[in-house]
């Protein structure tokens, strides 16, 4: 059973005020779920179905009906399982390797499947502006498939974040070097912008490089990358 | 004004089978919409507010105020236009080039990006599997950006697509060869599969080669891209 105030919780939790006030997010899906279980994160509170309970006799688990799931969970066919996890403990700013830096990516979406692209292709950490999209928003967490539990995440400010690194900074921009022509280094900051607006001016004062993804054929084609399809091309070039 | 039958057409356009029966599919939001104009697509209906009215005067458009426009679009927050347009008549499948086949991709969001990223690469045909999302279902339209008006998109049976074509065949897995260190043709066809099960079995008597985009680090990662994602890098590699 699930007492009101659970079901208040978990409701509440939709919200990145009360995720940031509880310290606490959600995940749903047997899948996504047991790989959460298998990483450095912390559950809170899991609820599954018989079949889920079955399969893990050593959890602690609030047993629920198909129903109750149903009522849970905000994805039309939950999948067994919907748990409560604590945020991570904030972690000092890695200062080397290959580093993203997100301004601004609004959407859930294209931020989960930025983290999933990072877990595939080896970057540790994600720099996100303030207004970029909360990485525990359920949505992002859903697109992530796991990876939330193994890149980490930052929000900070960007300008000085920028400012004081010692890396080289490279903005991806629609009116820099041909990406394939340039010389990239093993240690960088990337820098993706926003879906509609790209980086903000604010960033431009600080030192850098731009690339550009060539188009094939320049004229009546469209005018941009999707942003997670442009950061996944972009790390691919910098691993391969 | 709206009559009742205009918007019992426009809700039902929301599935398949009536964008089929009518011949008609919806597109919202101003540059989508002017997009679309711009291009081969023939336009049935457009219902706009009177900022989009006065910047195409030479269109014919039923004027509507803000809340019939929100009545009218599946969007939170449309932007002045919800126009409905011809589906483009069939045309031959394209036998050259560098061609992008689809197998069973569900998700409208995925297969939209996926649109996109064929523009920007050039890629002028795409040929789906029955059981591929329709790309003429909104959420596809729109996360196309516009560009579904320059790919052109086909559905058939991919196994004699495929058996018949005499262009090179390589699909895209988690076992192939790292694509880093095979020599593209320019002329091929790209198989991407399903997000959750890949290319399906029954394709795999067709002669061709698999391909990979390798992993940074193998263990304790992400099982795979997003097919959005990958596609996109699939692209990017025989393209530069």
């Amino acid at each position: 059973m699930i007492s009101k105030n659970e079901l208040k919780l978990l409701t509440s939790l939709q919200q990145k005020k009360y995720r940031q006030k509880h310290k606490l997010f959600v995940a749903e899906g047997a899948k996504l779920v047991n790989d959460l279980l298998h990483s450095s994160f912390v559950p809170f509170r899991i609820y599954a179905v018989d079949n889920f309970v079955r399969s893990n006799p050593h959890l602690e688990i609030t047993p629920v009906d198909e129903n109750t799931l149903e009522r849970i969970s905000t994805q039309k066919n939950p999948h067994e399982a919907v748990a409560i996890f604590q945020l991570p403990k904030a972690t000092e700013i890695q200062q080397s390797g290959l580093i993203l830096v997100l301004d601004g990516v609004n959407d859930p979406g294209n931020l989960g499947t930025i983290l999933r692209s990072c877990d595939w292709f080896g970057i540790e950490s994600v720099i996100c502006s303030q207004d970029t999209v909360d990485a525990y928003n359920p949505k992002v967490v859903q697109a992530s498939m796991g990876s939330i539990a193994r890149v980490k995440i930052h929000y900070t400010d960007l300008k000085q974040f920028l400012s004081e690194s010692k890396l080289p900074v490279y903005f991806t921009t629609l009116e820099g070097k041909n990406i394939y022509e340039v010389k990239l280094p093993k240690e960088a900051i990337i820098v993706m912008g926003n879906e509609a607006n790209g980086i903000s001016s604010v960033l431009y004062s600080v030192e850098k490089q731009e690339l550009t993804i060539p188009k094939f054929e320049t004229i009546n084609t469209v005018e941009s990358l999707n942003v997670a399809v442009a950061t996944a091309i972009i790390l691919n070039e910098f691993r391969r």
